[in-house]
């Protein structure tokens, strides 16, 4: 493939593959005409439905994997079958092939061979999984959400780096406003890992809008772009907000169900009903990237539909149209916050 | 006073006392005849509200303070000061006259006297802060929510059993489900502290239906009756909760509001918005417990109005009525937790 744009297709994970896949993709390369994309899994199967959308297959290199990733495999036993269509594809980006894979297929999986084969970026000590959420006005991303339930204060400095490149890049925020997650605004307030982190990452010159500490309820008002925090705390956040939106809407709607008078004011409602849904609908959300490795891996939703999976796709692209991995390198190239972090310690005695 | 059921209230806590605190007070003795109360405060200001209630006078006993804990008054600062009203007030159950004291005041402050004063109950490490929270079809309890950032399994353990006798004296529930709050359903999943914490706690033999772990989306629906976890992460998902279940609501206002059509339908949904705001409503959960001392303590919001400031005292009663500091010692008679975790980690080996 010419273009530099490519993006990298495990066809044949989630719930529908490869059907599903290929009309998320079709979605996707309408709106990103620039982007090429490698197909890996079943041919046959692949180019029957291909045949369906003439001008994806323009832009689509099938490539034919005999194996396939099932839920119930064990990350140990996965990462050894090399002829996987989740290998093939992931192993596409390690070759310089594709800027960013996008897979459906079991989390574990992904996780592990992403990690074996793509490797974390110099500098980087763990890589994190950030997602895409909606705020009041807009959007934000928060990490790590479940990568690493224990995290220290270099873990935290370094994931808010990559946040920063993550929503500028993904968002599009030219300056995104980073906030590390704790329970409390004062100083003292919350964990000494959190505290230490905001030392770092005053100290470390990056070139980042840091604004200290937000705590969880001031999240959906959009005080920040990037919220940062472990991996056990963010997955608790996570669930906790997907939860509570549920709920909310679902008691609404038990008791419209209850209410003659309000089955009656219903037609009146519809936009309000359509406005709420284009802001909170999950699949406008989709896609949860493992970010801190030589390649960017996006999971897509494994029920996810045909829109939602083109959502993962474009997030794919955006980030690989702006040379995200790189950027993460050359952030780093002129700071040690290792040695950031060991002087903050020393210092502390 | 000769009757046993005796709260003792600080009335110069929270943002308008005395008079909210005595309006609230009122509120609470209506629906709880058999209670008294003992009220610490400026005694002239006191009494001169207390006379627009004469039936609630009957029941109260008023007890003069000279001084006020404040808003930016240390903790270090308040437990050397005796003749303070929360001082007093909290006092009042050390010396046996109460079994419960309710304040609206600074709640580092409250912390501090009470722990001081009190005292943890024997067996227990520490103590933690619990709060009643609405689902979909009833109501549970959370707890830490922030007494402890750090937790290790044996505090996971004792915030289990205090827990789960907290739900059966507040929400009435002859046998909560006590669930572990964790990441993930699989055993392997989480922090190793939540799994010891799980073992300790089905070892025990404690009465009680622990069903394991939850995660945070299943909260809403009511799985659990009794969420367990650290005061961090239970303070970050009590405060992801409480910003998402506005951030919904505040959508759905701010949709309406642009929308002609919408406002034309409003009167139709008038009982929905009620019925949502009669489940939601934040004064209905007014109060966070401090629970694993010789005594109930009681923290009011501080911006609370009448209305919620009689929910926190309710819950007092109920607590005190069925004896909860007297079950949570009689429960641990039988069981050595501590003993216990030993055993597990030294199985571990």
């Amino acid at each position: 493939m010419s273009n530099n744009l490519v993006i990298s297709i495990d066809a044949m994970g989630g719930d529908n593959s490869p059907r599903v896949v290929i009309e998320g993709l079709a979605l996707a390369a309408k709106k990103n005409p620039d982007a090429r994309f490698l197909v890996f899994g079943d041919s046959s199967r692949v180019n029957e439905i291909l045949k369906e959308y003439p001008s994806l297959s323009k832009v689509c290199e099938v490539r034919h994997s005999p194996e396939v990733v099932r839920n119930e495999d064990k990350p140990s036993a996965v990462i050894r079958n090399r002829n996987t269509s989740m290998f093939m594809a992931i192993n596409a980006v390690k070759q310089g092939e594709a800027q960013a894979v996008v897979s459906a297929g079991n989390t574990g999986a992904l996780m592990a061979i992403s990690k074996l084969t793509l490797k974390t970026i110099q500098k980087i000590h763990r890589p994190a999984i950030v997602t895409i959420m909606p705020h009041r006005t807009g959007r934000y991303v928060m990490l790590d959400l479940g990568a690493n339930t224990e995290c220290d204060a270099l873990n935290l400095a370094e994931f808010a780096l990559m946040g920063n490149v993550f929503a500028k890049h993904a968002l599009d925020i030219e300056r995104p406003r980073v906030a590390l997650l704790n329970i409390g605004s004062e100083e003292m307030k919350g964990k000494e890992e959190i505290h230490q982190a905001a030392k770092v990452i005053k100290n470390s010159h990056l070139d980042m809008d840091f604004i200290g500490y937000i705590e969880p309820h001031e999240i959906p008002e959009g005080k920040a772009d990037v919220i940062v925090t472990d991996g056990f705390s963010g997955n608790i956040a996570l669930k906790s907000i997907e939860g509570t939106a549920k709920l909310v809407i679902r008691l609404i709607k038990d008791s419209v169900k209850k209410s003659v008078m309000a089955k009656l004011g219903l037609p009146f409602m519809l936009g309000v009903g359509l406005r709420i849904k284009k802001t909170m609908d999950p699949r406008l959300y989709n896609g949860a990237m493992l970010v801190g490795l030589n390649g960017l891996t996006v999971k897509s939703h494994g029920a996810a539909d045909a829109l939602g999976y083109s959502v993962a796709v474009s997030n794919a692209i955006s980030l690989a149209r702006r040379n995200f991995v790189t950027t993460i390198r050359e952030e780093l190239e002129h700071v040690d916050l290792d040695e950031l972090l060991q002087e903050i310690l020393y210092d502390a005695y």
